[in-house]
């Protein structure tokens, strides 16, 4: 992956810009650019939340000059009358799709987003290099401006969610041969036992168990075991002489 | 797809309300619900922007009235501590993963956020069918709420991007034979044509041009073309006695 700039153009609230800031940091995003863009303060610092050290270093320069220090630039445009052909921005791209574009890019990639009532002009759009559109429904397509920053970073980051240990088929099977064993001690009637066995094996299959649940489940059907034997206990005791 | 509902569970702050309600509406979705949440006035207004009416409509009922009316109730969390294994808040999912996971059901679908401060309890968790993370950097992974909020919209909404008319294999054949009487009108050598036109054929072919960006392809070399001949006729008139 390249490096991964968000250049605000024209930020007009400060609390978008500290939104942005955290929004960046959430995902793993710490350059931040500014150009033309309003004054930062305390309002957004407090937006920043645990961010604010991004917001500090935040670089301020010109668009010629994100432009000339990029190896891509990319200009992020409102999903507004998309089936309309205009050229100028066409064609788009999803930011999944943009995801797969600088993927295998070097260098640093420059993401811009355009001023809250206005988005990027014209003449900002042409001189990118592609164009990014988050699509939206066609009734109020707008977004926020550090909404937009976020769904960008949460696609462009790609973080895995981590892994839990899920049951390896093994301990899926020693499960089903526990259960099979627990229906012969419950005298479950063997003709219907192939049966009932694809039905287990079918919601088990499907829930994908970790291998904590799996456990617990080896755990319940023993103890309903014992419980099951020392009930004939006491019944063989009582009956004894 | 199932109805999908965003319930907002103890929101303190009106505004994280009215940019729910506007990040809701930017992917089409408008079923708000209000579980022990403050009150919405002129703050969350202005932050809904033109999603008013999402706000407006939005129900206030309690946690025991969501879980009843819903076919599937999810509890998104923070991504901390993401590897310890916690059975209350394992296994689970991310917003594309539940994207999956609800897609063929019916009824209606609730989805729970939690607490700007704190999220969702232990005991809230706990009654959910299924937890939901958005994967975020484990340097900061605590998400402002309408962001997340917005994040899972996205993925849920899966809205396409639109099409746009991407050049048939003909248009593309038409303009790499218009190349290649081109390459012979500037005398391009023989020896070199084949991997000259497949050097072409590789930058246009990974580059998905659209109908009209061949279209203006082909009016350049044509122009192009005159030029050439223009001048070529000019220089035989003044060679002509």
């Amino acid at each position: 992956m390249p490096e991964i700039e968000i250049v605000l153009v024209g930020a007009l609230y400060q609390g978008n810009v500290g939104y942005t800031a955290r929004a960046m940091k959430n995902f793993g995003f710490t350059r931040l650019v500014l150009v033309d863009a309003c004054e930062i303060g305390d309002e957004a610092r407090i937006a920043a939340s645990h961010a604010t050290d991004v917001l500090e270093h935040a670089r301020r320069c010109s668009f010629e000059q994100v432009h000339r220090e990029s190896s891509l630039t990319i200009a992020t445009t409102g999903a507004v009358n998309m089936t309309v052909c205009k050229p100028m921005r066409m064609p788009y791209y999803t930011p999944r799709e943009v995801r797969e574009i600088v993927s295998d890019l070097g260098g640093r990639v420059s993401i811009l987003f355009g001023r809250e009532n206005w988005g990027l002009n014209n003449e900002e759009v042409e001189q990118c290099d592609i164009v990014c559109t988050i699509p939206a429904a066609a009734e109020y397509p707008i977004l926020n401006l550090s909404h937009a920053v976020a769904i960008v970073c949460y696609e462009l980051a790609n973080l895995s969610r981590g892994t839990y240990p899920l049951a390896s088929h093994q301990e899926m099977d020693c499960l089903y041969a526990h259960l099979n064993d627990f229906l012969d001690r419950i005298e479950h009637p063997s003709f219907k036992r192939r049966r009932t066995m694809l039905l287990l094996r079918r919601i088990l299959g499907r829930t994908k168990l970790t291998t904590r649940e799996v456990s617990t489940l080896h755990g319940l059907l023993r103890r309903t075991e014992w419980h099951i034997a020392r009930g004939e206990e006491r019944a063989e005791e009582c009956m004894a002489p």
